[in-house]
């Protein structure tokens, strides 16, 4: 109960109600004028959400502490090429929801371009612009099966093709690390970004790609423990695909029979995304995989792609 | 929508659901069988509301990943002597609220024992005992006001005096600084425990609390701005008292006039914790401030005090 003041009595257990029904309402009224609009409705919700969460499970404070000094571990393993913070919400699915609370408020019921799923940590604004037909293995792994990966982007609408699409691939290498985690790995390794042609064709050599662990050294490691969840994701090649006028899709594609795909750790897997690599009659590749793009047109007035101006 | 395997399939806006019923479902059945009770409970409630607080507030990528760089800056700042993580619990009222939720926990309706409120981040163990009568000011500040503080410790359901407890008291000095936060002061200055005599009474000198600030330096001085809220601690004086066979409380003393009694950036004040200072007759301090306490028995097989546990 709150007094005239706004302060909670300290009445404990004087009342039918099990907790002080005004306590949270009285932590959201404390914000003050001047905070604007959107950031008023996202913390008065989560203030909502964590307070209803801590009274629901009746949070000890041995508990609580246990969180506190979570969080704080968090931030103390991150860099500037590892972020904790990131890990933690992939696990929980959290980045995965995120993407398809941003994807469903872009889209028109009557389209069906390519799915999105989630960025990851792992994509760099500076991969190179590759010529149609190169590869981005710059550094060969012993075990590494070269993939001919081809299609073509077209409008989900009309069919047609876009040419000068900006198709940006990464992966990691077949001993399941990005060039930012391996030192043996040069700048880029496995990293371009190439431009469809005029027929909205795309075409280079990658690696068929390799499941790995998730880093358990840290906090991410402790609560997959806690959970009782295996640290790996599926094999997957991660793609940025955008162009002029349409809504930029960033996505991953799967390999159909790898044996992560429906346990995926960070729950990016979606039935669309898998795909089956086929035996290549190229000789420079093991492995064959057609994959086309589908883009959806930006409505008047819609924003460019998020994406962009995130990172 | 989910098939077989659990995969979500990634149709966008194909059903009457704005989003996907079954994906928060989803990320919950994976916790696996070795998950003890208790943290699957607690991890499933946790998972749940922070869905539905994404979905609600339709959260997005911008705004998430902020969300992320402000989790990872927390643990940054922490020290062994700053618990960020902490502070932010505060400035939300969580603290206040799992205390209040422990609280609720251990009482019967009928007793009304002194209301708990938060340790908060200054509690040491090792603060020395000292002899009733002594003062815990160590460093004498040019401004500090002594205050001859007293009371009797009682059964909340007898009335009789409690000998043999331990009060526990700790409090910034005239400068609004804790002896962790200020090189000035010496280690142990304005901390003290005392033991009550067979009377139950306690008796001792500490000084008129100050206001202070929290440290705006980081994550906590971020969110404060954003909710455009003041970060200000009323004046208060830190209590933890324990005696054998009875419930803890740790509380806080608050001046009724303080101007910031109604908006404690921690939502620590609780109406029968504001208190008032009186003119004191004892040459040795210029004010006097009675205070009884009353502590609620250990029912049989409840566990002991919980704070000893945790820190």
């Amino acid at each position: 109960m709150t007094g005239t003041n706004g302060v909670s009595n300290g009445t404990n257990g004087a009342t039918g109600d099990r907790f002080d029904p005004d306590f949270t309402r009285h932590v959201i009224e404390n914000i003050g004028p001047a905070t604007p609009d959107r950031p008023r409705f996202v913390l008065s919700s989560l203030i909502k959400h964590l307070h209803d969460f801590i009274r629901e499970v009746e949070l000890t404070p041995e508990e609580w502490m246990t969180g506190v000094q979570f969080i704080n571990s968090i931030g103390q393993i991150s860099t500037a090429k590892r972020n904790e913070g990131q890990r933690i919400c992939d696990v929980l699915g959290i980045e995965s929801l995120v993407d398809e609370v941003a994807n469903k408020f872009m889209l028109d019921s009557d389209e069906n371009p390519t799915s999105s799923t989630i960025l990851g940590p792992f994509w760099s604004p500076h991969a190179p612009f590759r010529e149609l037909g190169d590869t981005i293995v710059q550094d060969p792994y012993p075990d590494g099966k070269v993939a001919y990966m081809h299609g073509v982007v077209t409008d989900a609408k009309t069919g047609e093709p876009i040419p000068n699409t900006i198709v940006d691939i990464w992966q990691a290498s077949s001993n399941g690390q990005y060039d930012f985690q391996d030192d043996n790995q040069s700048v880029n390794n496995l990293r371009g970004k190439f431009r469809t042609n005029e027929k909205g064709e795309y075409y280079y050599y990658c690696y068929h790609p390799t499941a790995y662990s998730l880093p358990t050294d840290g906090p991410a490691g402790k609560l997959l423990k806690l959970l009782d969840r295996h640290p790996m994701r599926p094999a997957h090649i991660h793609l940025m695909v955008s162009a002029d006028g349409y809504k930029s899709v960033t996505t991953q594609l799967f390999p159909r029979d790898d044996p992560y795909a429906s346990t995926d750790t960070v729950f990016a897997v979606k039935d669309d995304l898998l795909l089956d690599f086929k035996p290549s009659t190229d000789p420079k590749a093991q492995l064959d995989l057609e994959y086309n793009i589908s883009l959806a047109r930006l409505k008047a007035g819609q924003p460019a792609p998020f994406l962009h101006t995130v990172f």
